[in-house]
């Protein structure tokens, strides 16, 4: 698939590598498209060539757009891209705003609402934002199976995500479709467990598994 | 021990029969102390008889106190109580605040975070908030070990607590000590998360396990 990645951070970067590395052709989309330094940077993260464009030129060319971009900026960087550009894409969102406190920007509203919203034509699907960059492209990097959640209104923007996540190593079993994308608040909120746990562990290294009933 | 149950909800119900029948101590403090019908109620609950007194009541009679009374009444409910009577006393506050449309009342600040700061002598511990009442007091009916999490800022309120989570029938390697109060933040934001799953699953009886990185 031709997978547009907005965002040039960590995140951006390991999904990147992790989708090239699993054929799909990607491009990153930044406002930075000609700073040679961020190329390198990017090449040496995907581990060869890449495609840079700025961000309204790797949305054209994309299927799925990667909002992996900091939540906080998320929205007005998608307004510069603009609605009619990503109407009808299948937008995965990885992004979660945080102020400088370590606060939630978004507190009632999740931001994979507000872009929904914002973007109604877009397909919005929340994921991987309950995990490191390192355990998104690695989930056998952990002591057993953990959960990776999907939320959004678009089944078939989901089945698309689901198959990237495949892509990146995650088992069907290990998806769990939370529902619209309204439940990306729950997605967002335990962004801030996440933080308690890895002051805890003293690593960003982990993820949670959704244990349930005993089959009797 | 005596422990002064506040709330007689499902929670407060649960955890009162569970600790009683683990051999502990229980009074439930309640503004309806003299409700032949509640009391009824709470007889049937814990499978005998049980102490019911006013809030100051169950208190004074209790080295550790059990907030599972509504989040958003918390904090009223043990004003009337008073500083001073709670000062010392071990808080095991399991509550979260809701408001009508399923959104947190402490966006920011946690409950857990509140109460230490408004009783600052209270030695207050944040846990059992992210499982349903049932789970709580069953925790081997789900398919497998889960994480139970506790916050606080004193480290022998939060080993009396461990001792009282024991007695529940968790071992001890499912709990996880997130650090200070400030923690609670996570546990209660999880809460949100916590309302997507029970959606998707259709299913209060799950809880999550806390997955670690694979020991090399």
């Amino acid at each position: 698939m031709k997978i547009g990645v907005l965002g040039t951070g960590n995140v951006g970067k390991a999904l990147a590598a992790g989708w090239a590395a699993a054929g799909h052709d990607v491009v990153f989309g930044s406002r930075r498209a000609d700073d040679a330094e961020l190329r390198a940077e990017l090449v040496t993260a995907v581990g060869g060539e890449v495609a840079v464009a700025d961000p309204a030129g790797a949305v054209a060319a994309a299927e799925v757009v990667v909002n992996a971009t900091p939540g906080t900026a998320s929205v007005p960087l998608l307004e510069t891209v603009g609605a009619s550009a990503l109407a009808g894409k299948v937008v995965l969102d990885v992004a979660v705003g945080f102020r400088e406190d370590n606060s939630l920007s978004h507190l009632v509203e999740s931001l994979g609402e507000e872009i929904q919203r914002t973007f109604p034509e877009a397909r919005v699907v929340k994921t991987l934002c309950t995990i490191d960059s390192t355990v998104m492209i690695a989930p056998d990097s952990l002591e057993g199976p953990s959960t990776l959640f999907l939320s959004g209104d678009d089944a078939d923007a989901k089945r698309t995500v689901s198959g990237l996540l495949h892509d990146l190593g995650w088992p069907p079993e290990a998806l769990l479709d939370l529902g619209g994308i309204g439940t990306a608040r729950g997605q967002e909120h335990y962004s801030l467990m996440f933080i308690a746990l890895a002051g805890a562990l003293k690593s960003y290294g982990f993820s949670v598994k959704v244990v349930r009933p005993a089959t009797s």
